[in-house]
């Protein structure tokens, strides 16, 4: 497994946002006006390859990350690809250690540094002709250890076990592989934006249903009668088979939250995602006791991740047994790296890993961390699943599909994020079309309070 | 109480680096060669007054948070004094909470949110000319609670318990504010940055030592049997009667942590900062289970918060008796509006704030927290200490001062952070002369690893 000579040449950083909040999609109760967007990262290298990244974002702020990002290239843009695919830690180090910036901690400075290591990881799969997912499968258990910042979560999961974990799983990976090329991970979608109107939702929920999804979620929050109507709605309109989520989008306090929840027992809901602040692991602990999710008959369980700012909060939350569904999220923690040791700790506490999609293209690289983990880290697909999004799937020149409620399995190789440049153009903030023609009235949509 | 009519008008943001690695001082661990450097914020407005705030930072990365800033100026310029001083929580929710920012989370967005929050509050103790600390002693306790964002923090301390702490300090508060303004809050310093000599350490003690100061800290974090000699040596340096403090500055996981910690017992060591990951609550918790802190004989307790992202973190940290002192951050958090709510919290909690001081003009800051802490939120100062960093004061006009081994109280309006322009003019980063000249290889700084 040789990589070919290839050195970063030159680097690009798009600031793209699609005007999303026009059809209230992405809506929740904090998130009111969504303009889906992502920080786009293009890394030039002499050997004719790209290698691309996003981070996803909702509108204003993007532009901070772009920032943050174009500062970081600084720490690639001449080095080789093979520097980096013999040690892929000492980039990480270098990012997330590195001596001064480390004081602007999580948030933007990690998800800038996850572009940088999403993007060095896309040029090594393409460089092995290989889609994401398939580079991983293919690494040693040691060379998935020797990605990890293993520092703060040794006292969950120490080096040994991760290899041990991903050893035990090595047996079957062949069969799992063929399996999982067939039917890729099942899918999940949500129909209840906070938004829409009973006829939108039930119109969503039908043409998904025509798709083969049988997994659906609803956006809640807050007002606690109208919230217990919508489940009402959304379970009759599913029927009493198929799973429902709710997402609180971390709208309530500890107390509040209890308040909310505790009428949400008769609805047979498979978890209550984000009740509470992204941060907040004693509240999840508190949670998880005060509505029993260890025992067989419970309720429902607790999902949450895509705000967790890094690695040591899964740690916790997984540890403690606080949440039943962990939900990483490619682009909030510093990329790849962080990623394989979260889902590393949710297969050690029997944790299914239900990745967080969302708007311009995540789901894209999504799709990727189902297919390893159901393939060589949790080995089964059985109880995990992974979100999709239905839009904006004009971005991108491979578009994920489902098929029969599953994830198609990406094919293409790297993370399959190449945009179709006329989209780009559009798209790009401020000066693309779709900005640049936009009624005076809505270019204020970002800056309302 | 009346606050004129003032206009913002106009931003100045300021990208402001000192290049103290040359000289090693605020060296440990993590941040090798830090130099000391401010986002310095400018708000303009219609009535002469200017008001300020910086955001602390160690080099490289300075001119992210001062992007973020800049962004966020929308929000405040055009708007008056006053609707900020009837409601001051109002503009902390379109921050926090804007719809669309929200998304970046901690870190860099709370940082800038945090700027323009600390310069309306200058504004408005300059529009009353009064010194921060006293502005905020005077507000009613119904004005302090109006300030805090409830959301998230409510399950450990209540709105309605923070206004009776507030109430049953009141009556002392005439006698706590003419002794605070006699004698400021008690100071320590470090005096064992990583890159010293013993000589250095050693007259910086001297030095220390005559200006009445009986509590010292030393960096301690990568070489056990090293740091044990150098814990023995600043002991018998200081002598037994002073306060020792030990930093590790979260180098540490969490085993790691106990095996470095265990041979520390015999010094008498006051605390222990940042053993372990700044976001790793149960860490903490287990830390503090380990090292029986709660009981009286206890050989030390622990410290953290300067890299406590948020007051949920505190909220924790306090609630579950993890930590021993609370060390908030004048600018890693949201402005006033956040570090009240933490003060608040150790007041309920009996956990002694002492708070993280810095580099650029950071002390400054603190000062006034310590005097409202133990005026009107403690109400005492037996138990605290705030630090003290005795360099870089020649960049403001009100250079901290400490007599008798405590803060001289701050008595210009505001935070008292006017600096000197010609400090700024050299020290503008990348154009100032102290950049724009200094040699080539030390201009690399920032950016090796």
């Amino acid at each position: 497994m040789t990589t070919p000579s290839i050195r970063i040449t030159d680097a690009r950083v798009i600031d793209l946002r699609v005007p999303t909040s026009d059809q209230m999609l992405g809506s929740d109760p904090f998130h009111k006006q969504p303009d889906y967007s992502s920080a786009v990262l293009q890394l030039q290298t002499d050997a004719g390859l790209t290698g691309v990244s996003i981070v996803f974002t909702v509108g204003a702020g993007t532009d901070w990350i772009c920032h943050g990002i174009q500062d970081l290239c600084q720490l690639v843009i001449g080095s080789d690809l093979e520097t980096f695919t013999t040690a892929p830690f000492r980039l990480y180090q270098r990012l997330i250690d590195h001596h001064q910036l480390r004081w602007l901690h999580d948030g933007v400075f990690r998800m800038a540094a996850g572009a940088i290591l999403n993007a060095m990881f896309d040029l090594w799969a393409k460089s092995q002709d290989k889609p994401l997912w398939k580079l991983l499968v293919d690494l040693k258990p040691e060379q998935i250890a020797d990605c990890i910042d293993w520092r703060n979560i040794s006292d969950a999961l120490s080096r040994e076990e991760a290899i041990e974990i991903l050893r035990q799983r090595r047996g079957e990976v062949p069969r799992r592989e063929t399996e999982m090329t067939q039917r890729g991970p099942r899918a999940y979608c949500t129909a209840g934006w906070l938004g829409l109107s009973d006829e939108q939702i039930l119109s969503t929920i039908r043409k998904l249903q025509s798709q083969g999804f049988d997994s659906f979620k609803l956006k809640v929050g807050r007002d606690l009668q109208q919230d217990v109507q919508r489940i009402r709605f959304m379970r009759e309109a599913i029927g009493p088979q198929c799973n429902l989520m709710v997402d609180a989008n971390q709208y309530w306090g500890l107390e509040e939250a209890k308040r909310h929840i505790s009428q949400y027992r008769p609805y047979g809901l498979k978890w209550i995602e984000e009740p509470i602040a992204r941060d907040d692991v004693l509240g999840y602990i508190e949670l998880a006791e005060t509505f029993s999710t260890s025992q067989p008959n419970a309720d429902f369980g607790f999902a949450c991740g895509e705000h967790a700012a890094s690695p040591v909060i899964f740690k916790q939350l997984l540890k403690s047994g606080a949440i039943q569904y962990c939900q990483i999220d490619a682009v909030r923690v510093a990329g790849v790296n962080d990623v394989l040791a979260i889902i590393l700790m949710a297969a050690k506490y029997n944790v299914p890993v239900c990745p967080h999609g969302g708007g311009i293209a995540l789901c894209n690289m999504i799709a990727h961390y189902g297919m390893w983990d159901q393939i060589a880290a949790s080995g089964q697909g059985e109880t995990q699943l992974v979100e999709y999004i239905d839009f904006l799937q004009e971005a991108v020149e491979q578009p994920v599909q489902v098929r029969d409620g599953a994830y198609v399995p990406p094919a293409a190789p790297g993370w399959g994020l190449e945009f179709l440049p006329e989209f780009i153009e559009r798209h790009r903030y401020p000066d693309g079309d779709v900005w640049k023609n936009r009624p005076a009235e809505k270019k204020g949509t970002a800056f309302e309070a």
